[in-house]
């Protein structure tokens, strides 16, 4: 049986009602989510096993955190709780050309002050199958750059198969330091998330033809950016999510998938857009939950892909669809007619 | 002058918001609405007179229902009341692939367990020039069944047209027995409402090329239907909405009406969605509408498939739109201007 | 330094939300908002400085007012109180082939009933370099007409540039009153918005080829119609704003300016609207900002645009955007990706 | 049967959240309302039968204020219909000291602006045993003055029981003219609803050792201010409420009638109140209610006071409580405890 | 190390806002609970170990109810699906004289229709201490009569201390099968929760001099009552809550303990109330846990009494309140100072 | 004409709703606020003039925060901004016997980490008649300790009457740190606002015979802490305010003032709470404006104390009422009668 563990921070979202902007809103809702703990719990939507190791503030919202990760049935034992403060960040819907807006106020939070000696990795990896974090861990703090490295020796000694999105958040640290440390991380990844632009950002990495900005991708190129990703880390798969931002709440969105020789793309849907935070923590624990249950590779990447589209209709973080539902969809019925 | 009179149930209905899951939501929207009951609401709105017949709960909730399409123009005074509980039914909107998702809650209720001497069609038929139930109704319960004879008998005795919208719901019957029983039914209908997937699932008959799921119609095989359904139950008239769900939240929208030898096909409409909960209904009121006050077909139908867009944009069940502005959107103005 | 004074109503705005008929709501969203007023709060948003003159209720509505606009930098020193009504107008949201609607509630507001001699225009227009007012405001009472003549003469005297956008209201004054009192009025006025359908209102000068209805626009008769306005009127420049309404929540969005010799037209927009209400002022105040600013006419009339089409997408009549977020989408930013 | 007519204006009310002033609220709930309204409906859902006669905007508004007083049972049959607009008040929820607060609206209603021929009263009362309105009609315009003195001719001349609630409003007219009006009124008045305050505003009766501003009331002296009353209109009957507001959420409450020569003083209720508005006509419904179906004025009496208590613990104008659930309290139950 | 089981039905708890009748409303607010459940949450928020055992629907609603449960740490892993209905109930918040509401919608839920082999108790009980449940459980149907002889058999037989709080639920079945059904269960009990209601209605077991709609109760006579089902029943402790309902909102609310030959009596709190469902369950929850970890029984009440007092200012059924606050109200802070 | 410049941090506040406690709310309130803020707001709101210093976030947030206190009318040309984060509050609030919270999130804000020099006194100070500040400024950060000091010469230099309200914070600083600190800044401040836990806190100046927590308060025992405080630092008023807190949503509430020789006591207030943050801000505003507007020292105190008992009933922490409100109640309108 499997059991995928996931490591990083999980955060307080502040989000405005759509439609309106930070500075008029009397009213904020509240979800909780980081992109490990959203691959988390969309595993455990999905029917899989999976468990978040982080570390959380010792007051209520620490409690709300924990509760709103467990309630969909991850195994939280592995998040501590610290006097400190909880990350949070604040998220205003885009729509049309008004593009979405994150303002984060995760400084300072309990878990980028987390220690690398604060985790049990040997408890944490007893039964566990696959790791997987992303870029965003090690941007916190030089203690998690530190933690990271810890949990990949400690993850790869065991066999355990480790997974990483890219993930480059240019608030959190310089494409520089991003590039050193990653680079050095790449050592004990087997599997690497990217799209273009963050694997441009991180480690220069680029296809021809492409604007990001503009929307318009080229598949064609990315066969090209993959391949060197795992000739230049000697991965053993490299995903690749394609999303064609038409506009704020209209997006094309695909993935690609190279493994071994292969290459492969998937189906590509049109969706208008709910909530896009997440979309490509669903599709990474789509294709995660398939490798790691030994599904074929194109099996593995339409699951993650149609699983993702779904998370954009739903609000939060968090993508709450059933293995059922994601596979209604990948059987052909994308028409939305009502289900009684 | 004439009088439309429907019969069914009328249930408390419970939506989460859009974009928030059952497992998710806090809060439900509630409205009160059945197949029936929304007809005779929108009718009332475009400025017919008619009347619904039910039986509801003898407590607040059953006063609600009463009250929501009272609160329209609908007479109400053969809503029976009784010791017993409400059909309730919970509505998740879907968006985009992700579809919309209905759980009943109706077992045992008031209506359900009501019995053919409930009803004094007498009385009720006084002034009637039509009657209109759906197949929801006699699945409901054996001594629906008996009702719904019981009815089809005595309005057929007064020379009032029956119409019939077959609605073939698999939650509550099996297609064996709803072939039987609407079978039999037929004897004494005048108007069906069909769409093809429910002639299909009730009495097998179809047309080639059409794919439901995947939201392509092809008005062409519809005729072949409409003949087919006329011809085996000697209708005066088939109407047949024509629903292409693109997605969730974006169908196109006409329908076709075959009287005598004629079949007419609708204007289509490209609508976005707000809630498509009672868009069948509101096409079924608004060609009822017409006929009954001896408008030409195609005029009939054009109003019909015209108020039915229109309820596409409203929340809840009814369809809360003038017989004015159902003729501003047929004069041609579909661009949504601001009406100052 | 620039500085632009605005002259007009501000009311109070009560939506019924999305897809709730006026009819059916429990509650009505207010913000405060009118013509001339979301042109100083915009002006301001983008940067500028900006008065807003006019009249309100010597109560808390009248403070909300006053305060919802001082509360984005505009100067409402000079928004005088009185004791009365202030003006309201409720708004429905329009969604696919249902339009927004308007129902105005302002007849006998303190804006309406205020005398010439009201206004202070010495100190009003100390230091302003530009006027804008609507044809909104003349048409609400005999007295404002007077009150614009005033205003005008006074600003004219000061070398102001005075900008008019003729915003017809059929439901405020008729045809025939509109042409009589805008013709006196444009004695005065150097820049003139217009679209086409006030422009045949008002002034009976039309295009050929288009349907307003109909949401179909020919760009080309707009040079006719700005040409035979600028002659006739002896104008600096001519702005129409060309909407293309597909449906009540779709629109394509662009504008032109004839100055001098030069026709313009801008880019054009497809716009996912949220609120449409104040588009055309948010245009108009980005071109004032323009060319009150000295920028090219392109640059001015391209800044307006943009402006406008994230008006779109914001609740409420304001136009709640900073420069920085205009350019960003000028500098082809219209992808809607998160801005993290 | 008995059939309780009553005639006045019904309004939109629309109320700040509790603890949100006006000046602060982005939102207003909205209700509808008005105190022969508010009467009409408290019957009807007491048991019994009553009409309400008014005119309304021939608009949404007007539909919705007719539908929410229709959906309580009440016969608005006789309620018409016309081009204006519909009369509003703003409410903000008093706390503790902080009064709560009422924003009329209201002038140039459609209501206001009726005619006398407007209304058939020979239809209205065609059935009728009872006919109720309050000062507050006749406050509303010359028109409404000379509308409510045929109407009162009528129904005295067809033996109509005539109440009158004085509900004496200092906005909408003098004291003096109040007077005069009020005065000529009475004269086909048989049961007087008063409290002190507007006894001695409207006819300057009043009784000694009372502070209305203070909450202290002096039973003693109601009896002289009703039988003042009594004497000087040759009354059947004098009501007077007895509130005394301790503060805006605590009112203790209480209430006298004088019929024949005898003075019955009802139970004293301590009231949490969540929602005062209406609770006089609640009272006036109940007393009616019960006069009007012959039973002993103590019974009456108690039964209006009960149901009143009750209403002041619902939101809106509206009183919606059962026969059953008064007499409930009447039976003792006070304590709150939960009905399951 | 302590765990409590605890064995009943959670619901689907849909109330109306504060204020808003049922049938005025537009808005349930969701949340889930049921008496054993409630005892459950609480004792894993006092920071004590809980395991809930219950069957609910195989949907997204059973789902839910499970979420919610487990969300503050209680242990759901013996909570089972099944194909069917989750029990719902409607509640309204009653306010001054008017009670709160309850109207039931659980008939034919999956649990009441669970059978007895459902539950494996070897792994239920496998490391508990106590077991509890209520007189709803067995109400439900005769399958749980059974399912609750079993499991107290099964609990009596591994040692385990055995509760019961009576809450008589007369809706749900008879006095007279209550009482033969109770009456046979009590054999296996060790601790009775009661209210002087109850325990009449089900035992004929009551006390003189107390009047409980009134609200007035007599603590001397409930020393005779506990005596008198201590004796009748061979318990080892009895344990009566001492609610006196001043209003629906403000209660006065303590408890009394038998244990042994010792009657104590706790601190009595003046209540404002926001939420009083679940108050009962809160106190079970507080006085097991106390003796379940072997504190003195005085302890135990006060802790239950108090931690209960806390749980009518919360929404909802559960008492989301920590061991540390209770403590803090016990060391006297009932002050409601602000804590910073 | 009087001037009032205050000095001080203003946040976010994020409240859940009432009876949500922050683990299980979906949804935070926002409002912006902070003593000194508040202060400020209230003097604009009774009809004086106030200037608000700080330095804000230079985001949307920041805007807000400027934007909700320039709303009210306050002077906020000399709030800076610069890059960082705002300070934020989490507040629940309490009823009954459940304290209040108030969780800080305000570390390394941008006012914290603000820099003696970036204020120019000189400019702020140039009509300025009286200073206020709150110990929370000095609290915040040694720099802000400096900028206090230079703030406190600079004031002196002018003649400027300076006032303080101790404030004192745990959560930020040491007793021993605020004692050191407020005792060096005590040499330039005239009037001190204390209440007596504050006093002992910071000074070890106590009365006996008080117990904070129990909500006793001895006014006798004041005397002698107001005669200590002003001979201790040689003060010119010191101001007590008197908060018997008998739960969170109940206080009796009033104040002191000890001027020259005479120590005078406010009427005492009975408080229904629906907001008490701010309460104490909103007396300091009343008191500072009688007395910077020279009016005699009861009428000061009792203004201040009648304001503030306003403030309790309204949401948020600015104290929106205006003079004329606050005279109503001291004129004795206390009971809370509806204002029509």
């Amino acid at each position: 049986m499997s059991r995928v563990v996931t490591f990083g921070e999980i955060m307080m979202r502040l989000a405005s009602p759509l439609g309106e902007r930070f500075e008029q809103t009397k009213n904020f809702e509240v979800v909780y989510g980081g992109a490990e703990a959203n691959v988390a719990v969309a595993i455990a939507k999905y029917g899989g096993k999976s468990r978040f190791v982080s570390k959380v503030s010792a007051d209520q919202f620490g409690d709300a955190a924990i509760g709103n990760i467990g309630v969909h049935g991850v195994d939280t034992n592995y998040v501590l709780k610290d006097i400190g403060r909880l990350g949070k960040y604040f998220y205003e819907y885009g729509y049309s050309q008004r593009p979405s807006k994150v303002i984060y106020d995760r400084d300072n939070s309990v878990f980028a002050n987390s220690k690398p000696g604060d985790f049990d990795w040997e408890e944490v990896f007893s039964d566990a199958t696959w790791f997987h974090f992303t870029g965003i861990t090690p941007a916190l703090s030089d203690g998690l750059i530190e933690t990271c490295e810890v949990a990949l020796r400690e993850a790869k000694k065991r066999g355990i198969t480790v997974s990483c999105d890219l993930n480059y958040r240019s608030r959190l640290w310089s494409k520089e330091k991003a590039r050193k440390v990653m680079t050095s991380l790449m050592n004990n990844i087997d599997v690497l998330f990217a799209n273009e632009e963050d694997s441009e950002s991180v480690f220069g990495i680029k296809a021809e033809g492409t604007n990001v900005s503009d929307g318009r991708l080229s598949v064609e190129g990315y066969r090209d950016v993959a391949t060197k990703l795992r000739d230049t880390f000697d991965l053993k798969a490299v995903a690749i999510s394609l999303r064609e931002s038409i506009n704020a709440n209209f997006n094309k969105w695909s993935a690609a998938l190279l493994t071994g020789g292969e290459f492969i793309v998937s189906t590509k849907y049109d969706i208008n857009i709910i909530d896009r935070v997440g979309g490509g923590d669903a599709f990474a624990a789509g294709l995660i939950f398939g490798l790691d249950n030994s599904w074929e590779p194109l099996k593995s990447l339409e699951f993650g892909v149609a699983a993702s589209c779904l998370k954009h209709t739903i609000k939060g973080d968090f993508n709450i669809v059933s293995r059922d539902e994601v596979e209604k969809l990948l059987g052909g019925n994308a028409s939305g007619r009502v289900v009684r």
